[in-house]
């Protein structure tokens, strides 16, 4: 098993990485951008991707992963969380107040920025490409910071100090990354499963969201993620990328999806996978398997009577 | 061929009758209520009703259509419209400034009352069971009136003497009877059908009905009637009574009865058969033959793959 | 006070103008049909008039009153609720089976016809123009029928004697009436109100009904009853009659309704006033007079900073 | 004036600035994060941020800013369009085919791959912390890079040369930028108008969100972008994030938000301000200014005649 993940290696693309099953043995490739991370899925260079899904501090975006799946047909496999929870790291043990530089990227320095004017107020931010090349610059490149910013995982894997840890400014923040790969077998149900699916909205209409969403209500059908986006680039038409609560393979996902299929025949699905908060599927009786059966078995014996 | 319908002879409800296929060389079985006309039905004294379905100068109640097709199971297998007009009779030519009584049903008499003011000021107001009544009474017993208010159908039955036609105060008007038989083949589909159904709700709150209307909203299925009423009789509890432009035979009324089922398994179907104005149902593309099988057909390919 | 009602006396109707406060001392004038009742308040030869709302066993019409409000612009300002029960009544006491001929109204036999089988087999229906004017036959032609059938309301005001009572096949029923009189203040909120209104509907499509509910739906407005009817007499276009649960006087009544006019504005206030079963008014917290207040306050303070 | 904006000078964003009115004589303050620009304008250290809202090669993040917007009370006061394309400049003449090296952010690297590896296939990608990081680069240590890959902007300011325009692999990509300020005045209504509000839901139902959307579907207000998102960090209860079509000027904003704010009432107003597309607003009459007066005039006159 080959997985291709957003790098370098020791960020927290890796943690979720390693939460997916076999990952300890597969071979783990870094790439520089999730687009890469994905390409090389589509090129067979790795069997499955794993990117950040939602804004984070490395910067994953679910458009770029919307755009390579539709290109190239890329599902999604699985899902994981990861904490995200920073440490502050030297070479070798220093006392803090001797720390006047400090590595990271912007965007992981923009969330330790209130500690760091409270503990090390002193200390310069030396923008790095991402957290984890701040901390291997430690080792590289002394001269460069005389302390990083990065994630507990790079901290760990190359034996960093670790002065300081939980300093971000926000706790209990976590970011949610999945598996892509090609096309093949759907994951099986398991009564907590997610599926992901595209809308394409051809007009921009006060309706148009509405007559998707009374779909998912007639179905008892609820979303945990909804965005809508420009498709193309033209900032004209757009569609909208949500995460549904349930399986294709039940019934009321399935009577959903084939509804919003006639509104929108363009609808992709990108997967249907467990759940990584593993919270089970709370179903109504009217959307239960037994309530479908029993409509499906009226209308039969209704249609049979037809002259 | 049998029919029982909403006596006596020559009401509009005979008229109704008459327009069924076969209806000249069939029986014609009068009845003194609308009740009694379909348990004649449920009785197999009779093969089919013809019976006012909304309120009408004859005072046919889809109620008691509603009751009897829930304790007898009869489904409605046609329907008929007939233009309201009111003829003034009389036994023999006379001039219209000698009627001093006029017989006729309360009902009738109020539908002509502006016309009676200004043209026969004088005329007494005798009641009568039926405005069909009224005309029969005329020629069995001179004494009761001078002249009757009826249907042209009985004055041209019974040979009266028309002294003035189209008197009532609101022209146009048009009722609408059914023909209800014993459950057996539903008419095929026209392009021009009606879908009759009743639809329990348990529970009296405000999205109740928005939850049913949104089944057919998402189906692109059109009500051309709906009234509520009390099920059973505490006042309660209620249903709806609708009638759906549209075939059990399509997809779209298919699916959008199958989803009502789920939330009031007790729905009752009252049968599919010909509009009687023969107006063609209009379909949007999402709701076509054709988007119900090309969203049938991908969610089945997508179900093919879980693992 | 006089009140004009659905007569001849002795029959439901006049049961429940014995509900209105005062009633007892007004002046009671019994009519021919609903029509003349509500046409003696439009004249002033009434304040008020009283007549049934459901179809019942009199016939009283919705149709009707709608006619009326709307052309001559009543509105109805309380309502009342009487239970459906019949009696067996003759002049004199004897034995139930000696009675060889029972006159009532065919509606009204229709309601008794199981009992008529079981307990007066061979008694002959004679059919009268009202239940009550088959109760006072018996005391003005003794020849025409051995009993009647009728409310006991009026066997109680001619003194007749009663040989069978609760003797309808179904019981529990009860028929709703209203009061209805020129416009004028509009009841005060009691906490259990209605508010009655029509809502003519342009053209006929698959969401139109859905755009109004959704305007009770987002107030928390319940219906507690609805009825589409044809508008003129067309069969074409058509109109809701429609009960709401509350009073004109509440925010959430208020702005649904104002939503509806914005969509329909030949919408027509028929009268809020209190309901006869006296149920409280219950309101969820998104839609109680705070929730309004607060809204309010919110969009006037956004509003005052605009440049 | 003073603007603060997600720097280094030359980006995008700068690009953004100057579509502002009277940006060309402002103080433009580059910053290195989103978070540190609005922080600017918190602190008083800035009149106004420029900020990027929709994910882009410089990766500004909504979520950024309705974070600062809760925090602080910042408001959006004008939004900007920029179309996104780049150059390969270098800081002298030299054929294309010399080049072997070419900085820039590994984002904007991902954007002109195909283009790369078919022009410059032998050149290796050198990561900067911005693609005008990378321009600048090229002036202030020629080692580090042959050619930088960043937009027009610091190009033309650098007095930079392009070796090649218009090299990203999709043509026609644009991203949005919005002012936002401290609370003040809400700029006047131009007809052609956004609005940016942020709508906790507390509870994960499958109606949640149709609730909200009825809202805007009974005021005919269409949302021009939806955004689900994590409210705090428990990945649990979450928010929307919405820009609709129309000012909070007009009844129907106004309308829809009353009813949003009595479901939700921690509801955030973040601005009404003109489009950047001045797309002129079209509006339905049955939520015309004159539709919600006539509709106000009759419940007010309904209203003053209860008792």
């Amino acid at each position: 098993m080959r997985y291709s993940y957003l790098g370098p290696p020791g960020t927290f693309t890796e943690a979720a990485l390693l939460q997916m099953p076999g990952a300890e043995t597969a071979q783990r490739l870094p790439t520089g951008s999730v687009l890469s991370a994905l390409t090389m899925v589509e090129d067979d260079d790795a069997d499955a991707a794993v990117v950040p899904i939602e804004n984070s501090v490395e910067g994953g975006v679910t458009a770029t992963l919307d755009a390579v799946s539709v290109a190239h047909h890329l599902h999604i496999t699985a899902e994981a969380l990861v904490p995200i929870t920073f440490v502050l790291v030297s070479a070798e043990p220093r006392p803090l107040e001797t720390v006047r530089s400090i590595a990271t990227h912007s965007h992981g320095w923009a969330q330790v920025r209130r500690w760091a004017e409270a503990t090390v107020p002193h200390a310069e931010f030396v923008p790095a490409s991402s957290t984890a090349a701040a901390a291997h610059g430690l080792q590289q490149d002394p001269s460069v910071a005389d302390a990083a910013i990065c994630a507990p995982l790079v901290a760990q894997q190359l034996g960093l100090h670790v002065l300081a840890s939980e300093i971000e400014d926000v706790t209990g923040a976590v970011t949610r990354f999945v598996r892509a790969a090609k096309p093949g077998p759907v994951p099986e149900m398991t009564g907590a499963d997610k599926t992901t699916v595209m809308i394409p909205l051809p007009e921009d209409h006060p309706g148009g969201l509405m007559e998707i969403l009374e779909h998912f209500a007639t179905n008892g059908v609820n979303m945990c993620r909804i965005e809508s986006r420009p498709t193309g680039f033209g900032m004209g038409d757009y569609y909208f990328s949500v995460d549904l609560e349930g399986h294709i393979g039940e019934e009321r996902i399935a009577d959903a999806l084939a509804g919003v299929h006639r509104i929108s025949p363009k609808i992709r699905f990108l997967g249907s996978y467990p759940r990584a908060d593993e919270k089970p599927q709370q179903v109504g009786p009217e959307v239960s398997e037994a309530a479908f059966s029993a409509a499906h078995a009226w209308i039969t014996a209704l249609r049979g009577n037809i002259r």
